[in-house]
């Protein structure tokens, strides 16, 4: 077994400078497309051409659509415009038009022309989809039959087209107008009799996605349903291309990212969101939107801690347990929300489920008020030292009423944080949308009211 | 076009009391295995049973392999030992192997002997490796061929093993001793001459997993780079099994969901969190332990508080600020934490960039501290109205050291976000353990501090 091996990125540059043309070739042949590409990026568009432009057509290609977009735009930008068609008409279709919307208006309008007619058509039907759907991440690329072959003449077509197609393992059975009725896989044709139809032998009872689809709905059924690619339709039903599974997996990953941003208030198209391309001044951006406006909204703490300045003047130890406050019910709120979003996400609760959901989230917050509230006493009890204390209430007293309100805040954090992803669900938002540190300040608010409210009553201030 | 037709949870209950088998097997039969599964999922394990008994064994294979596991074990708890054995011996073998490990000890030991010896080594092959490695998730049934056979009689040979693998479209190549030589697709086999040799067909320069390597790493070797399936090998490279692109992405979505509890400081296994089925009390056990932990650790920010009482008795006014200087401190460090894990998750970063993301986070901390000073600054003058300030501090001064705090706050707490995951991955853990929860109480820590000592230098106190 002879594990890939690939040259250090100083060797590599060794070699450009020396322009050794056959070690150069030889690196991008026998490495994976992938790897290859990966070295690349550590180069700059110059030296990263000068390694590409020494490799025959299919695999400069193959390499190519594996750089990251914004790359691989910088790299064309420095080509002549034959080099850029050339390039751009080997490329899979999807790969292709993604990388052509990343372009200069002067280059594509430049290397539009030396493109054949067919792929200019092609990039332009891919990228007129919206980003983020189903249109917009399928490739055009796929393998067609339709149904009165015999199952030998579709492999022999199969074998004929497998070059050209991302995919052969699926192909998918249409008729004179391209409407989808179905689909076979390689195994199916590859078992069946030499003489059965392709339209006998197809599954017609298919997984499919139409073009305007959210992007993340296709990729969950590759994932559901354990598919190699999907057919994508339009609203006729014509199939117009495929998604496959290794990019399902990419928009799950990209979707996570975006969930995961989303979550902690990161605004900003999440897709692109390489984080040391991205200059200071657009992560300031995302991150500052909701931010800013949460401090601005949390005025309304300062108002109600000012609001009981009175009680705070008269037990200043009251105030040493304004920041366990804020930060038990910001963590045990976030955590309940995290749960009740990755849940919504992988279909296990429904918005249906919120009676269901709120009696389990009772209950945990119920247990979890019990030993913070102990935490809370104990805590009362060994800051006491030093502080004075007005000598009408005892130091249990206040401890009761520190632990109770902590109680309190943290089952009211915990059933708030479960039911806000669930409305927003019902609302068909996107749950994730009740980013952590909206719910931190909003449950900062109400646990300041709680906490006040309950030490005046206690206390009988 | 025919989209799927599933009966409803009402229709199919109806089914099942009138004991229609023809219209179940029906709904099986025609159903997506993994649509069939679902819907199962809603009834108990009887009605569950009564519907999968009527259906032909393979099917009822696949559909029960789409089962979430406890069902499934609970589903096997009731059946006879030889239909238990047979269902067992016709799943496909990863899921075979983790349905085995939630059965009962009393069942395992009685169904064992009703297996066929093969069968029998295979589930404890395969069981007895750790949970989340390669080996765990891997399959068995993979598809080899020998390096001197053709083209012709290794599609030959694919067809005939179709019907018991898990993926024909990549055969893995080994000598007489299972060490593993390469891999061919099914698609090269096509496309190859008739009388080509496997060996000379063959890719040499192949991906692969260890069995003991992390299941994370080995699911991003075929995301990264597009794999239906990556052949896991032991010590010897020996070939022991596959795991298929459908796993890598089930993979990829768990750890994610890992990664995300973790973040949020929760506890517990997380493979098998199903929300819903996961008591209140185990929900609990896994939100406290950090919960608690930190709300202890938050002792030390009481003392602080409590240490400055003096200044908060002269200036009530300060007592206002501490909630937003808690929440903001927390915010933006979750926000650059969450960045810094995602970017090391995708490997846009690593340890060694450590520099380079400090300098980034501290321009943003910067842009971020001026805008949010700003806020705080008018909030001083909002907030003023009706509180007692001393004489001798204006509120303008008062203003100047809240935001002068708050924008120290902000720039520390975004480099300390970001620091702490770079440090947890230099020290090989997971970034993600650099929980928001454990993020937050830190930062309030140094926060106060900031705040006070801050307070005190302006004001001269």
């Amino acid at each position: 077994m002879k594990p890939m091996k690939l040259p250090t990125e100083a060797r590599l540059r060794q070699l450009i400078e020396k322009n050794n043309i056959k070690a150069l070739r030889e690196f991008c042949e026998t490495g994976h497309p992938a790897a290859v590409a990966e070295m690349l990026s550590g180069l700059n568009k110059q030296e990263a051409w000068t390694v590409l432009r020494n490799v025959d057509f299919p695999v400069r290609a193959e390499i190519f659509s594996h750089l990251d977009e914004d790359f691989g735009a910088k790299i064309i930008g420095i080509l002549k415009r034959d080099e850029a068609a050339h390039l751009l008409s080997d490329m899979p279709p999807d790969d292709r038009a993604d990388l052509f919307k990343r372009l200069p208006e002067e280059i594509r309008e430049s290397v539009l022309p030396s493109l054949a007619k067919a792929e200019r058509e092609d990039i332009r039907r891919l990228a007129a989809y919206q980003e983020g759907t189903a249109g917009a991440v399928m490739t055009s690329d796929y393998a067609m039959l339709l149904p009165h072959l015999t199952a030998v003449d579709a492999i022999d077509h199969l074998r004929h087209v497998a070059p050209d197609r991302e995919t052969i393992y699926y192909a998918y059975v249409v008729d004179e107008n391209r409407k989808l009725l179905g689909f076979v896989s390689l195994k199916d044709l590859i078992l069946a009799r030499r003489d059965a139809k392709v339209g006998d032998l197809m599954n017609r009872d298919f997984i499919f996605a139409r073009t305007d689809e959210d992007q993340e709905s296709a990729a969950d059924k590759i994932q559901k349903y354990d598919l190699i690619a999907l057919p994508v339709v339009t609203d006729e039903e014509t199939l117009v291309g495929i998604i496959t599974h290794d990019d399902a997996m990419d928009i799950i990953t990209q979707e996570y990212t975006e969930d995961m941003e989303k979550f902690m208030a990161i605004a900003g198209p999440h897709e692109d969101a390489v984080y040391m391309k991205t200059s200071s001044w657009v992560h300031f951006k995302n991150r500052s939107i909701w931010v800013a406006m949460l401090a601005v909204v949390g005025l309304v703490s300062g108002f109600i801690v000012q609001s009981f300045e009175g009680i705070l003047m008269q037990v200043a130890l009251l105030a040493a347990f304004m920041p366990m406050l804020a930060d038990t019910g910001g963590n045990t709120g976030s955590q309940s929300a995290i749960l009740v979003i990755r849940a919504l996400a992988q279909k296990e609760v429904s918005p249906r489920d919120i009676f269901r959901v709120l009696i389990k989230e009772f209950r945990v917050g119920l247990l979890l008020a019990l030993i913070l509230a102990a935490i809370a006493f104990v805590r009362v009890l060994l800051l006491s030292g030093g502080t004075q204390i007005p000598d009408h209430f005892s130091l249990s007293r206040i401890g009761l009423a520190v632990s109770l309100a902590l109680g309190l805040q943290v089952i009211t954090a915990t059933l708030i944080g479960a039911m806000l992803p669930l409305g927003a669900a019902r609302l068909k938002l996107d749950p994730a949308v009740v980013a952590s540190p909206a719910l931190t300040t909003f449950v900062d608010i109400t646990g300041l009211l709680i906490y006040f409210m309950t030490v005046k009553w206690v206390l009988g201030m």
